[in-house]
């Protein structure tokens, strides 16, 4: 693990100020032009790597970088738990100001675990993409999931989940700050906030809360419900079903595929929603209703 | 180019119709529930291909694909123009009902133009996320465009930008039937509409609109403008910055790697873009503001 000093410093690059103008037209008087700092979420690249070989890039938002690494390689099935990571560091590469930039975390799997394949980083990248194309990429991901969510019981209240954005809004402090960053939060089935993580990149979010559950043993992740403050793509709800969550519900529009995939693998999809309202669009019994 | 009604079944697949419960939980008599159908955005994987050798696969929405072949090539550094690229085929894959998916194009280079080196799939995907931990990303795509956006002498009126999302808006003809696809849009500097595409992933949207942009022979894209519905992280400013647009537009807010990248090459980056107000980021002498 990082030492206080170095996480400290982490959490301090989640936002930075920036100069900018901002300016006003609708003054009666005239344009109006301030010039003043402005606060920005931070992107700046992670690699992860596996025993030393790099495996992926992804652009993140720093902070939470290890429960990413976890998250991001039981999503993309190549860890079934937290268990199966004997430890994971940062990598001590430098920035221009010659101080470690906390970019690389290097992942060092648990003896007896199969490492990802020599063609890794490129079949990781197809595997995220699916790769396969059309139906047969559903297929795909159905079969690699350990967990089968059509046979999770959970039935939950319509107001339950009406009530998940506002109290994933209520913990996003830094969207407050910046306006930009997706958050990712995991409920239980009442309606408990367990966690919330931001990112620049919203499948950086998911990873996030998925390896800080993963780390906690809280797999398959039964019962649980995951919101997200955006759409629901494909991704992340392959990304839902691989930590074997039933429920995922999205302030915005699902995809088509997102769509298909749910339905295909019993999982509840909530897009829209947005309280008093919500649009059902898979697993509808879960929240009492009737197939439509 | 593929036949009229390979086309049209194309476009027909922007948007699809899935069964879904609205439910609205504000009605004083109780909840109410309606069992309709509902229109989603399409999320298919497309295969770029390369002379028949995989390079690359994305989730988007289908229609352009062309387009969005060349606008990633050239915005990953592959190819330098559309002339480049001697044709495309969209590769007769099957779906389960066994008709042509439509879901992978193959490239053919121009003679004469270096292919993908063999390890393609992987330089390419750590190409776009950088690859290099921090500042020294950005140093190496500023080496990599072709074109000197801080040389583009454009100069353009705040009231010019602020109208671009309405005029983006106006055409985005799919979000209004599903609220879930992202558009990019390319304008003259005098705020003159060009081209909008619509895609469930913003890097794709700005693909096909730079890709269409190389196919009419428009490249460098000195003097115009592009504007994007969401938020500018560092990826779609490094897009436009391969195109030689000088200057991008975003309806939300910017990452702190896209303001970094618009400052470093000379580009002007204006977020929150909603007219009567917008903030500047990067580049600010173009509208007329000096720097602060």
């Amino acid at each position: 693990m990082p030492n206080g000093a170095a996480y400290s410093r982490r959490m301090g690059r989640v936002t930075r100020r920036t100069p900018a103008h901002r300016i006003d037209l609708g003054d009666p008087e005239g344009p109006r032009v301030v010039a003043r700092p402005d606060t920005v979420a931070v992107e700046e690249p992670l690699e992860v790597r596996v025993g030393g070989t790099s495996l992926a890039v992804t652009m993140r938002t720093p902070g939470d970088d290890f429960d990413l690494a976890i998250g991001f390689l039981l999503t993309e099935g190549l860890i079934d738990a937290a268990s199966d990571v004997r430890h994971l560091m940062h990598c001590l590469d430098e920035g221009e100001d010659g101080r470690p930039t906390y970019n690389v975390v290097d992942v060092t799997l648990a003896e007896g675990v199969q490492p990802p394949p020599a063609s890794a980083a490129r079949d990781f990248y197809t595997t995220s993409s699916c790769g396969i194309c059309g139906k047969a990429s559903i297929d795909a991901i159905t079969t690699r999931s350990r967990y089968a969510v059509a046979q999770d019981p959970l039935r939950l209240s319509p107001d339950v989940v009406a009530g998940l954005p506002a109290a994933l809004r209520a913990q996003q402090k830094v969207f407050d700050r910046t306006g930009g960053l997706h958050a990712a939060g995991l409920f239980t089935g009442e309606g408990e906030l367990l966690a919330v993580r931001e990112d620049v990149g919203r499948h950086n979010a998911v990873d996030k809360v998925l390896g800080w559950a993963a780390r906690e043993g809280l797999l398959p992740l039964a019962g649980h419900v995951l919101a997200v403050s955006g759409r629901a793509s494909f991704e992340l709800t392959q990304k839902a079903l691989m930590a074997g969550v039933p429920v995922l519900a999205a302030v915005s529009a699902p995809s088509s595929l997102a769509v298909e995939l749910a339905t295909e693998t019993g999982m509840t999809l909530v897009g829209f929603v947005r309280d008093p309202r919500m649009t059902v669009y898979a697993g509808a019994e879960r929240l009492g209703l009737t197939a439509g």
